[in-house]
């Protein structure tokens, strides 16, 4: 079957999208592995999304959800692995081999955690080694941990945490820290909260568990140990989006290039809204109204193509 | 005072431009006559922002000012009638004649309805002829009336007028209808919509009020009468932009032109985000996304500005 509308992907973009398309009657089916994105995994309360003062990452994803299914649109659970197009018709294949076809496509799926690639990052996962607060921070109940990355997600991260570990150690590479002023005073209010800057994480060390972590001072060159029980990597996002490679045009982060009117990449038809693109500015709100747009954009291309279709027939 | 950043306008672009700068601890004043802009005025309920399955345009917005409100932020009810540049500042003058000055400004004061511009249009204005639906429609209880205007507004306002007028008239210009599918479903369904297409209005007549109007089918040019009681007037919006005139380049329906990105219009430092700008998709939640970048890209702009001060002085 071809369907006008392929979205892959259920975070804020994905699923704003899908609203949209569903409501112009477009034949829609979005394909994800599951719904949420980061904002399901986001660490603290929600206060800056417009019509809730404060919801969890979680709550307001189910909501979403639900709006979605209200939607005439078809779900897949399944990851897209490569999308092609052929004449007119774009081709989605996924992780489980199946093949979807549309007339055109918007990618929503967003980024996935950056890895630290240091020496344990691997060997400690899932025994001290998270990459999601909301996940495991009970866990750490009266243990010592640390946050690697002093940005927005990293002070997030030690808030939350504050509610179980002892004591939060904030590890960040740069001399500065770069989170907002307004993390950065609630950190401090927990009380619990250490900040390390301009050093460079050398290796996380345990035995069954993580027992350990070394870092080296970028400016003495010295190494430093800290005795901790869970090392939470807050070190930003990249990106998978190797899956359209061809289709698109990437920045150096792997981020898909596109026109910030419509959100078209350079391929007609195919459109990427949300945290997988260059925009500088991720938020939950700019994703959803990134696939309002695409879905509308998407709109006015399908009624070109019919109509060109329709006058060439 | 000097403040960090004055936005203007109190509509969902605005309010959410006023929540990121105030959580981004940037000294904002917020000016507007009231809150709400057009969604405030929105005759049917809003399916399609995500976080609500169905709400009010009025319930809608009062949760977005609640939630501004919350935050560390001046608001001054009055109406922006001048903004002028002087080296790095800005100075707003208000209708009131006030004057206030900031080193950054968002523009976010949305659109008004255009006016059809025919014979009777203001003599019948309250009686009988309204550009507000949620407000004028109980009013017209079993009685017949027009709808000016084919678009998605058009329709939203016939299907709520539905609830109390006996039938409805849609009167619209073209020879197409441009409302979505769904929407012209849903007058259908109603059973008390007629449509007429390809007319223009010649005017609106009636003694102490309204009481028929007259069209032109622009093809016979055949004249017809239509006895009634209402008038609607859904042609579409304009923005009332003159007061930033000399600051910013327009199109040639007095939109404001932005780089799609930022948001910053032709002057550093001077931001358009939501309906009053040149974006082609005007939505609630593109409007929070333009008004959340717009201020994420005023800080970038306050940051380098005061960097730069530093650094030279």
């Amino acid at each position: 079957m071809l369907n006008d509308l392929i979205i892959i992907g259920g975070g804020p973009a994905g699923i704003t999208a899908g609203i949209y398309a569903a409501r112009q009657k477009l034949n829609t089916l979005l394909i994800t592995k599951d719904f949420g994105g980061q904002v399901a995994r986001k660490a603290v309360g929600i206060e800056n999304y417009p019509g809730f003062e404060e919801i969890s990452g979680m709550e307001l994803i189910q909501k979403f959800e639900k709006q979605l299914r209200k939607q005439k649109i078809d779900i897949e659970r399944d990851e897209a692995k490569n999308v092609k197009k052929n004449g007119e018709k774009f081709i989605v294949t996924t992780k489980s081999k199946n093949k979807f076809e549309s007339k055109a496509v918007i990618l929503a799926t967003g980024t996935d955690p950056r890895l630290l690639e240091v020496l344990g990052e691997k060997e400690f996962l899932g025994r001290g080694v998270s990459y999601c607060v909301v996940c495991d921070a009970p866990i750490f109940a009266d243990k010592i941990v640390a946050v690697i990355g002093g940005g927005n997600a990293g002070f997030e991260a030690a808030i939350a945490l504050a509610n179980w570990a002892k004591k939060i150690y904030i590890l960040e590479y740069n001399p500065e820290i770069k989170a907002d002023k307004e993390n950065q005073e609630r950190a401090k209010k927990t009380g619990k909260v250490d900040i390390i800057t301009n050093i460079a994480l050398k290796e996380i060390r345990g035995n069954k568990f993580v027992d350990s972590i070394i870092y080296q001072n970028r400016k003495t060159k010295r190494n430093f140990a800290i005795p901790l029980a869970g090392v939470f990597v807050e070190v930003g996002y990249q990106p998978a989006t190797a899956y359209v490679k061809g289709l698109v045009d990437f920045n150096e982060r792997d981020e898909i290039k596109v026109d910030f009117e419509t959100f078209q990449t350079k391929t007609p038809g195919l459109f990427a809204a949300g945290d997988c693109n260059v925009g500088q500015f991720k938020q939950i709100v700019t994703a959803c109204g990134e696939g309002a747009k695409a879905a509308l954009a998407a709109y006015d291309y399908l009624q070109k193509q019919n109509s060109y279709i329709r006058t060439n027939s």
